[in-house]
């Protein structure tokens, strides 16, 4: 079930969420994680095993105050952080090259989240609503396009939810910030954008001739410039 | 100094690096790792707290089989990596949606690279050449074309490098792969190629009019369709 708490605006700044670096560049509103867990389509995943530290890219989805990862029963990592062993969400948009004069300034925009947390598995129904908010948070709409996950699907995939509690967000974004001395230099300075951008889809092989391309699927890639 | 040895064609498979799940995907290939970190532009880089692990985004560059990273020397992350401890980095290139007929077989295209290992600090002449390849790995040509770092901004900056000795990549690419008896739903599958793309430099407001955009700005946004 999506958590039906009513949490205050910001997450509770812990020890081990305080920012010390750059303060002014973070944020612990949870508008602004949402917006940047919403925006992205990937997020790294840290676990420590035996005292090596893992970092594993995956999907996810959130629901409310919820981000769910999931992935196969076999999986080292699902089994491993199954247990409630701390975790950490990393989500990263990257949204420009900072090019500056000096060497030293150099920088990227971007956008980041880093939640912390004990996984806990997801058990009965949560575990078909939590699938359908990681279809549905990759492309909206698909989930009602695909046929749903059968018994042996489901018994062969491991849900895992980390609630949206202890985290912070950090953000870069604007111009190069040169030293007032280096202004005069003749290099050249700025920013270059970036984004994903999507290219035309390319139908799967097996689909028969003339197959359209659902209004979903157009959204989404109209959505992202393609 | 770049490492000089003549390592073989591939990493050895370690029992961290031993790929279960899926090993046809996986590859302990210098040449298909290296490619991948050359395509990359931020890693993600994981260690481990009393007990939490971090995963935090980071430029890196890669001269021969050593990747670097940088950061303040204030920077918690950099102090605690710079006493040799456990990390893991690991960058991920995102190459597409894989949407299948089923929920379950939706999947995303990607090559990864996960690097396990214990970081050096970086110290002597080995600092300037460790910087010059993070700047020329985002974009190249770069270096000549700033003002280097002075004695003040390298001794605000810590330097750490990682051999690349102990990691593997995994790489998905391709239709989704839908059960036999599924192919024939009327759901429309393929994937949707995404790319990180440049869109048009925005020029620093401080640089005088009509500054001209140099060379390898131009090349680097040009080979990103922007």
């Amino acid at each position: 079930m999506t958590d039906t708490r009513h949490p205050s605006a910001s997450l509770a700044v812990t020890p081990q969420t305080t920012l010390h670096r750059l303060p002014k560049r973070g944020s612990h509103e949870r508008a602004v994680i949402h917006g940047i867990l919403d925006a992205g389509l990937v997020c790294h995943v840290g676990f420590v095993a035996d005292g090596q530290p893992f970092v594993i890219p995956t999907a996810y989805g959130r629901a409310g105050d919820t981000l769910y990862i999931h992935g196969a029963v076999a999986s080292r990592m699902l089994k491993h952080l199954a247990g409630g062993a701390p975790v950490c969400v990393t989500v990263t948009l990257l949204d420009g090259l900072v090019l500056a004069r000096s060497a030293f300034h150099h920088s990227m925009n971007y956008r980041s989240v880093v939640l912390l947390g004990a996984p806990r598995r997801v058990e009965g129904e949560e575990r078909l609503a939590a699938l359908r908010a990681i279809v549905e948070h990759i492309t909206p709409g698909r989930w009602e396009a695909t046929r749903a996950p059968n018994d042996k699907e489901l018994a062969a995939t491991t849900v895992l939810a980390l609630a949206i509690e202890e985290g912070s967000a950090k953000v870069r974004s604007g111009p190069p910030l040169d030293d007032a001395e280096d202004l005069g230099l003749s290099h050249w300075a700025g920013v270059v954008p970036l984004a994903l951008r999507a290219a035309a889809p390319v139908p799967d092989p097996a689909l028969p001739p003339g197959a359209e391309l659902p209004a979903h699927v157009r959204a989404w890639i109209a959505a992202r410039g393609g």
